[in-house]
């Protein structure tokens, strides 16, 4: 950690963490959601260009937008939770990305009143996984929302991307793949495409636990690339080869 | 071989081979589509049970009632083909399996003609590939209706496959990966949800380039199973032991 990020005051409940990309440090409320590994993998996922204007549904403390932030031209991201979206918003600073990436506190489910439509290249969004009525909620509030579809369910997610997105504009999510189906349906219905599937195991010979995958707006159906399945550890428990180059281990 | 398969006199372009299980053996016409690992797959994919009744859409030369008699009640099967399905036929006859295998000839997009509605556990499906559009077309009739979608599409083999399935009865299909995103849409279309996948690896570390997948019909969406995919080839090109496992080697 370099002098600058040592000198930082942190708040009660909050840690910092080096985010191993280009120096970037990400400060994090410990009573709040923490990113894991999904939010690393899903912003290694898409094939980003410079010139793209990439939007992230749900952006907790900002963890994606600070990982991507070299690849293209801007970054706009919604949080709902206001102790998380005020984070963010001083992660975006704390590294010096305001040129770059803003934050706004809303709700996706009135994305229309907030953003012009078809006006992004790129929506990447790591949604809360289950069905409120599946798995013990969170005592935590902020945790249960994020991890929970309390606020947002997996049709308000695809029809808010598909609000932002223009034709030919992609949409890239990381979820379980028990929600396969569902997503593949919601899209089809919000005019997009599955065209990338990866899944991603824990290790060698175990089912896999995670995808990741990418809708197309407007193309025609078919032509979906199953690509080879990312495994997270070893069979004795290390990193994988593919996880140690996205970590930049 | 016993002596008994080797009395078996083969027309022209005939030839028979060890199905490796039950001691069964298949005529297949070398001018008409021979069976591949993919029908093999298929066969052991479905988790059958003695009591079912299974439908087996477009049976070619019956490989697939063969392979699986042992494990059920009964099998109809269906084949557009008159070449391949007297061959079918004459393939159930010699193996001894007439009262549990029967084939017809006709065409599965008039499949409500021809059966009672919602009279099977399980349909077992290995369809044309392609959408008549994509990649050359053998030259061999027979062998380009059994790889395009000439004769009939995806949404027809779904369409018939629910007309044929109970209330929680079975879709078991293997397929493209490309064409994931259009099987799973197709069947949501018709009543029937996602529940298993498993991508199949010609080799460890390459991308998918077949997968299996079963439907339900009537289920709730989600809680798709992501199974372990299946490595076809070890790195040395030998056969992986999941596949000797399957052709009982």
């Amino acid at each position: 950690m370099t002098a600058e990020w040592s000198d930082i005051q942190l708040s009660e409940n909050e840690r910092l963490d080096d985010l191993l990309c280009s120096g970037r440090h990400i400060i994090q409320n410990t009573q709040e959601f923490c990113f894991s590994i999904d939010a690393v993998l899903l912003a290694h996922y898409p094939k980003l260009k410079k010139s793209w204007r990439v939007f992230d549904l749900g952006t907790g403390t900002g963890v994606m937008p600070l990982l991507i932030a070299d690849q293209v031209k801007e970054i706009h991201a919604i949080e709902l939770n206001p102790v998380m979206a005020e984070l963010a918003r001083k992660n975006v600073e704390l590294n010096k990305l305001e040129h770059k990436i803003t934050i706004r506190q809303g709700d996706y489910r009135r994305i229309r009143e907030l953003y012009p439509p078809e006006s992004f290249d790129c929506v990447i969004v790591n949604p809360p996984y289950r069905p409120v009525q599946h798995g013990q909620l969170n005592n935590l509030s902020g945790v249960a929302a994020a991890r929970h579809e309390i606020t947002a369910t997996l049709s308000d997610v695809v029809k808010a991307a598909r609000y932002l997105l223009r034709f030919h504009g992609r949409l890239c999510m990381v979820h379980l793949p028990e929600r396969l189906g569902e997503i593949i349906v919601a899209m089809h219905e919000n005019q997009m495409e599955i065209k990338r599937l990866q899944l991603v195991q824990p290790k060698p010979g175990k089912a896999s636990n995670l995808m990741l995958l990418e809708g197309v707006v407007g193309a025609a159906p078919g032509g979906m690339k199953a690509e080879v399945p990312l495994v997270v550890h070893e069979a004795d428990g290390s990193y994988t080869d593919a996880i140690k180059k996205i970590y930049n281990m």
